[in-house]
């Protein structure tokens, strides 16, 4: 089976999508996904263009089981040398073990993007990639706009590759840079080049503006390119990169190339799912292979013939890339996904009990209401053990208020109540915060700490809130994640309410619960 | 210049996506829409299978300038003749001129899903077409599963070709239904049919399940095919048909066959932009061509470039297809992006003055402070015009209280009260909403409504709330990001605090002030 290379660049041309704004923190939990899946090369960044990214590689340099981690540059200014340029240094200095450089293919951006000569690029390309595998660094060279500077000047544009491979580089990226190439396109100059260049090795980087990247990115693999650049979800600038996660099992799963593992694959719903978590961004439910309707039927002829036999309206099983197939009279979670959640989560409720039903059913109300619990481990969990009653009523809620207050000073004033029920006890506390959530939170903890002194050990991480039907005003229901955090482990609970600080509250109370209730099954173990 | 029949079917396969529900209302819109852009064929249902389609058969039949209009059915049912069919009398009684029939290809269907044998479904094809033909109805004949059917029995599936076309069907359509061919089959598979029957016309019917139906469509014209059927904006069951926003630029600008007429191409993007709206979609900004951000630049590097020489970035013109350049301003930005955001919303700084020094100093400030407007057109305007000193002080915050109280009954009110002074008088009000930032809303509309009526108009959309730092509690900085909207624009507005309250009022208060700063604006002209 031919080993193709799949090259993720989320975190490096990804992040130029409108809309995407990545912190340090998403960019190493992203990483980490990444490498958990098994892609062959993660570019985190450009450690050259701003600090971020200089300060991801000091945190992810060290980290990657699986990965190549790829820090991204262009080739050296004009007229200095490689060595004397500080965004060539800092690649150095970022501490990976392969550089991803792009330079200019195509003679008129040579001449009037960079203002420099058709030469001097040939110099710049030459230079950045010695100098850099001098260093022991593997380079990807990115031959920028290779498509249409091919078309426009061949002799010029097949100039710059040659003098990549010269220099040392491991593997020549052919980039579509705009996105306009059609796939005959493609087909033949990729064919024209690895006649040229039969014994070096080259990659694709498609964009998806006349909606081919995937098509771009798998005829360029039949025609003999050897890795592919993309980013999860096709995020990218424009109409975005070319996804991953559609030509990942094209290419495994109907073109007998290896990827990523079998069993890996199976994990790539999971995957695109959480990116636009990170991301923040509403996922888009038609991506092939990995959307929420890839495998979703509704006209009434497609479902009877399924039921007769999937392979009549189903290219592949839904299973292989970790999806599943949904009918859409009623939007049910299935069965097996919730016993596997609960293995997961190692809730243990056994497959064939009545409670089994019991949850099945809870949970579906809930996603009814808007619900989503693949982002709510914390809230799944406290769900289903108070379904199986295993759940201790550590405390009750009898009321709250937040009152905020901005005064002629600009001075803002943040204030919570809360009146609980705890064991038979009435708690009636007040505190401050930075904000609402802030406050209600610490009047929370106020309230609990002298009945559970554990809940001092967690820390809310991470706070989104999205409104669940966009198409409405601001009375529309708000769905509130949050993610905490104690000494181990990390876990998210979720509300949903029209009102974003009862939203705020359900997940602050389902995060002290799941704490509770963690804590109390360790102990008891 | 050779010419590509299109077949439009977003009102009947279309109509298959998850979460479309057309009215007969909503199908008669979108066939007028199609007819004045110019398609040849408008599929408008399946009269058979039920009375809404035959409702839209009666108000539409008449009504076309441009396109033919096309009704959908099977082949008829097995063991009995076509006159003696409902189905297909139905057709007839719709009173189109064409008609669309499918029927089965795969030999496994014909056995597994139609329970009859393969000679039958022979008749079947035969059988519908001739009786339809008889009654001078013209005939495109859709093989159902075409390309699985042939890969699996090609002679049986070349068999049910030529018994349509012996039938005299016009136009045989090779469908691939499950949506999971790769180009490089589609081009070789269609190429092998055009040279079996070298006379006939073939169309191509592809979906989207392995992000390959734009590809499949164009490889098959290049193949050989005639015809292309598909959908406004991908529009379609599980991942899509083939989009027809995407392959009807592709095809005209780039490989010169004609569609429609070069001045219909340019409403390509307001079809687009109707078609969601009547589907009541949120709109996919990424599309290509069409989307709002297919020609949106956000790297510094490419903007520069693209102020130099437009085609080093973009592939084609976004005014052939009606849409527009945008810059998006980022934290990945420099000065020409601003300058082009300025010139794009039409503030109308100079780039060279001293103005646009404080306005990248202002914006680096509030970058700085999690602030950033790419999503945010209005609040970066509203900025602008205040450094501009264009900005009239339409109102002044004196103070705000928001008050949320759940109490013991699990009722949950939420309260607003908010002081301005509006022209040196002091307003204070009181209103209440479904949530906080709702009743900030309502009360900053009643304070200011009796000023500046025009503000009743302005709706709020969109919604999103994102933590900046998530490596930190819930006292880090939140990013609430509002869009609204009024009768002719759409804008978004930031606001950025500790605090959410205080975020949401900055992006409500921006929200306003755009408005209000617009309206006085195009008065003026």
């Amino acid at each position: 089976m031919k080993k193709i290379s799949i090259f993720d660049t989320t975190l490096r041309d990804g992040s130029q999508g409108a809309g995407i704004s990545f912190s340090v923190e998403d960019k190493l939990k992203i990483a980490s996904a990444l490498d958990d899946f098994g892609v062959s090369y993660i570019e985190g960044g450009w450690p050259g263009s701003n600090p971020k990214d200089e300060e991801f590689f000091k945190l992810a340099k060290n980290k990657l089981k699986n990965s190549k981690l790829v820090a991204f540059s262009s080739t050296r200014r004009k007229n200095i040398k490689a060595k004397d340029d500080a965004n060539i240094n800092k690649i150095i200095g970022a501490g990976v073990k392969c550089a991803c450089i792009f330079g200019k293919t195509w003679d008129f951006h040579v001449i009037h993007a960079l203002n420099t000569t058709p030469a001097e690029n040939l110099n710049m390309i030459s230079d950045t990639i010695s100098y850099l595998k001098s260093k022991n660094i593997e380079v990807v060279y990115d031959a920028e706009h290779f498509f249409d500077g091919y078309l426009n000047n061949p002799e010029y544009a097949v100039k710059t590759i040659e003098t990549a491979i010269k220099a040392g580089a491991e593997i020549i990226c052919l980039c579509e840079t705009n996105g306009g190439m059609l796939p005959t396109d493609v087909q033949r100059i990729v064919k024209e080049i690895k006649e040229k260049f039969p014994y070096s090795k080259f990659g694709i980087h498609t964009h998806n503006d006349s909606g081919c990247a995937t098509a771009n990115s798998l005829i360029a693999v039949e025609s003999g390119c050897e890795m592919v650049q993309g980013t999860i979800n096709g995020l990218g600038e424009r109409c975005g990169n070319a996804n991953l996660c559609s030509i990942i099992p094209s290419l495994q799963l109907k073109r007998g190339y290896q990827c990523v593992s079998a069993k890996n694959l199976e994990k790539l719903t999971e995957l695109s799912r959480y990116v636009y978590e990170i991301a923040n961004l509403v996922p888009n439910d038609s991506l092939p292979y990995v959307g929420n309707n890839a495998f979703a039927h509704k006209a009434g002829i497609h479902v009877s013939a399924i039921e007769k036999n999937s392979k009549t309206y189903e290219h592949i099983n839904p299973k292989k890339v970790g999806n599943e197939r949904r009918i859409l009279v009623s939007d049910l979670s299935g069965k097996s996904n919730i016993i596997s959640k609960a293995g997961e989560l190692q809730i243990g409720i056994d497959g064939k009990s009545e409670k089994i039903k019991e949850v099945i059913k809870a949970v579906k109300e809930k996603e009814n209401q808007g619900y989503q619990y693949e982002n709510a481990d914390g809230s799944f969990f406290v769900l289903t053990k108070k379904i199986e009653k295993h759940c201790d009523n550590f405390f009750t809620l009898k009321g709250y208020r937040v009152i905020v207050e901005k005064n002629n000073n600009g001075k803002i004033i943040s204030e919570a109540t809360v009146k609980l029920d705890v064991n038979g006890r009435e708690e009636h506390t007040v505190a401050e915060g930075d904000g609402p959530v802030n406050a209600l939170d610490q009047c929370l903890r106020k309230a609990l700490i002298k009945f559970y002194p554990e809940i001092k050990d967690v820390l809310l991480i991470d706070f989104k809130v999205r409104v669940i039907n966009s198409n409405s005003d601001t009375a529309a229901p708000v769905r509130v994640l949050i993610e905490s955090k104690d000494r181990k482990h990390t876990w998210g609970t979720i509300g949903v309410s029209e009102n974003i600080i009862d939203a705020s509250w359900q997940a602050l109370a389902d995060s002290v619960e799941y704490k509770l209730l963690k804590n109390k099954i360790e102990n008891k173990k």
